[in-house]
């Protein structure tokens, strides 16, 4: 096998645990001249359980091209009644970035992606402040001005899927303080990640920090996830935590949890976009 | 001064922010002869807030006597339209601890205790089981079977006041999972520090390590704090955390937590029998 | 397959990496009839690197006896040119307990193994000193005075040797204070975990938290790792830290490294009890 | 005392422990009308120590000029044979920044500023690469390229010292792979922060994380330091510290531990801008 012509791919699938699980699948792949790199799983039980496996391998598309290999993970799929998606190290996602005024999660993300820690591309930052438009400019990136309040929220969402619609294959609402409605999650319908800033399920919604000091906790915490129509409550990706005391007020919560907004978000886009997360129901797998 | 005669006094204060605090406090305990080893204060606002402050000192009881020494406290206290209470090392706050059927935070607390960690002594073990028993023994501390539920509350609340009412200055609930009633906690009218296995305010009541798993989230905690009627909503004084992942299950999240539980409660009950703990409120201070 | 004759059996197994490793494994453990229950792999590289797997499987003994599965692996062993162990559930590694006068990691253990934290069985508890001694009677375990000090190092040693050299499948020095021989290594022949004190390579030898204080460090921490002829170099299991202050000193940070020692030596024990920890050369591979 | 015209201070001072020292200087900066906001005091012992304290306060130029209240507090410090400094809030410390070719430090430091968390005004960065100049014209900041090798250290040296030699009240080597030389240390005299890629005393010298990686350690660090003519040797202001694990290559620990160089030397510049840092011999005190 030639390196030029080497393809590396990740196959994520979860179906229900049966013996010879792993045998069969990492056989198969063999089978079409697949060389595992990796291989993770997980399973919720011995027996009757469900089964995660992250399978990264390298295949010569000359061999066997893409659609000759999807078709034979299909296959096996359906033998196995299992959900999949096969992802291709040449093929990165595409990413949509919602920010509001507070850039701290942008920057780090920005820096992050030009330091090579995040294998995606980034389509395009939309914000309905301006804030951000000097940055998009720095990087290279195009930005666009959503202007977005209670009131205009249908118009600004059919501006913002007119933009991310077809070029991006997620969004990250990296501290975007407008909620998006059921509608336009829907509409979108792929994966859009959320950092909260805390640690939940601790105080939900507006302005967790306040909660946090009015509950007098010891510890704050911020923490990424998938969004879903309830608000603050979708699958958790990553969640980071440092001590506080008595001493820090609101706004030394705010200074340190920026801290934890940006290395958890920053921890969870690594991890997704190596495709090293599964989805399922209201959890997460995240293999190391 | 001679040594042999020294005696050491925590002061532990808090009253409306003034102008002049800590000069006259410090100058005050100065006045009668006290040599100050360490002061902590801590204040909500540069101007009108809430002052705290811990005061460690040593001074001559032949020079100046225990009661003196409190009535020109006491006065000063009335200027400053303080609460206050002082503590001498000499005089170490009696214990009793009230366990169920898992023993690690009992353990924890007993080896802590033998070590020197912790500057108070143990006045009996109270517990629901009889698990605790050969412990108290091994340790040569007061054992009390106390067989409570729901239908004998009363009766068992009773015996444990019987027990506890006049030989102790507070109790610890080494995870002992009967809920105290309101009159209770009236009637005893000390302080109650209880160890709650996860991350309050997430996951009251009942089977926090089943709830944390339902919810997928990717660290847990444990959290020390005292007793008021409202159930897990009391002042925290100590938070542990630690990361889990979704190959630990409801049994690994409770052998996990078991280590943050013995931390958290350790960690708490070192602070508060070092007179380091004010609680004011919903919250408390902990000085380092 | 029956539940009650179910055998379950964990393979771990490092040879040069090279193309279809995992499904040729696999296969042949499910082509005699195990089932996988749980694959951990790791290679230090893509190609040209090291591979190292952790495979959890299930079997029916009265289908495959041991005898037939270990020429079976052996052959495929030597086909990969692999260094490999299986150990089976139902046959747990016997330890021997080495510890002097500090006994918070000892008693530790103990809890943790008498909480099912361990799958391990303690053959004995070996010490210079006697303080130990009350905890073993407590718990029911054989104890065994040793004096050892410099001068008799090689009797003390042979009685080590004669108690434990055929009782004991591992040893852990549980805070022994006493060097252990090369001679007594090789004679041995076995795994040795220690807890040492500092967060190597910091700090080795005799007196860590000294040192640490003299250098002013703001973290400690605590290492368990294998022993091997040079002091404190040994492949790293596990290490645990915590923030310290200026206000701590030498009795602080012993204080709280205590809690480090306990938890990085019970993580450690856990993990190698249960067959999760590779060793190679100077390093280790720990699955989670 | 009207709002507009109140001036904050910090006192740092330290001397030998003596009995009344809270109380005689609180006393005296109560005299001249001084408001004491905070105090932090530190003793190594309880008699024959060393002490520390931080005191901050609010004063009324008009009625105390800064000469006369400096001179008040110079003649205290005669008394009590102190070392002492004071600082103004109205006066922030000008801060050289000296970085080579990697920037998430220099990046995260001038997202800090800009943020306002670092009460610090920057007056230059310097580079031995031309990597940084469009971040220093992104945020409006002077940029001076400077050349450094070993041929040419002292001509190097030199124009750096023409350049921060009295614009500037210290330094940081945000990621600066030059040595300096001690004749540079000498003729600057004043302090110079670094970020070391290491848990020092761990990995000293060059290329730290090949070095851990060889080691096998679970966790890794960084140091933020006062620079001393010993390399890596300098009194430690700020730790941070994260797991990993034999997956993580050196170049997974190069990118993990870019996230704790940036919060250990962004923690450690908080502190130090802050006034709550007291270095003394190979140690610091770092207030709350």
């Amino acid at each position: 096998m030639e390196r030029s012509s080497v393809e590396t791919a990740v196959l994520l699938i979860q179906c229900p645990d049966q013996r010879g699980l792993i045998a069969k699948i990492s056989g198969r792949v063999h089978g079409f001249e697949g060389n595992i790199v990796s291989l993770d799983q997980h399973s919720t039980a011995p027996e009757g359980g469900l089964f995660y496996m992250r399978l990264e391998f390298r295949f010569d598309p000359k061999l066997r091209d893409r659609a000759r290999l999807e078709a034979e993970l299909g296959a096996l799929a359906l033998e196995l009644s299992a959900r999949w998606t096969v992802r291709y190290a040449s093929q990165r996602p595409r990413c949509g970035v919602l920010v509001s005024s507070q850039l701290h999660c942008l920057l780090d993300l920005l820096y992050r992606h030009s330091a090579g820690e995040l294998p995606m591309d980034i389509a395009c930052i939309l914000s309905n402040h301006t804030a951000a438009e000097r940055w998009a400019l720095h990087y290279g990136l195009p930005f666009v001005h959503v202007p977005a309040n209670a009131a205009n929220r249908e118009a600004a969402e059919n501006e913002i899927l007119g933009r991310v619609g077809t070029s991006t294959d997620f969004l990250v609402l990296a501290r975007y303080m407008q909620i998006l409605s059921p509608e336009f999650l829907v509409r979108y319908g792929r994966d859009i990640i959320n950092i909260h800033h805390s640690f939940l399920p601790s105080f939900k919604g507006a302005n967790p920090y306040q909660q946090a000091y009015e509950r007098g906790v010891k510890v704050i915490g911020a923490t990424a996830h998938f969004v879903t129509g309830d608000l603050d409550e979708g699958p958790i990706i990553e969640q980071m935590v440092q001590r506080v005391s008595h001493r820090d007020d609101v706004d030394a919560l705010r200074r340190k949890g920026r801290d934890l907004e940006r290395m958890a978000l920053g921890h969870a886009l690594e991890a997704y976009t190596s495709q090293r997360v599964i989805r399922d129901g209201n959890k997460t797998i995240v293999f190391d």
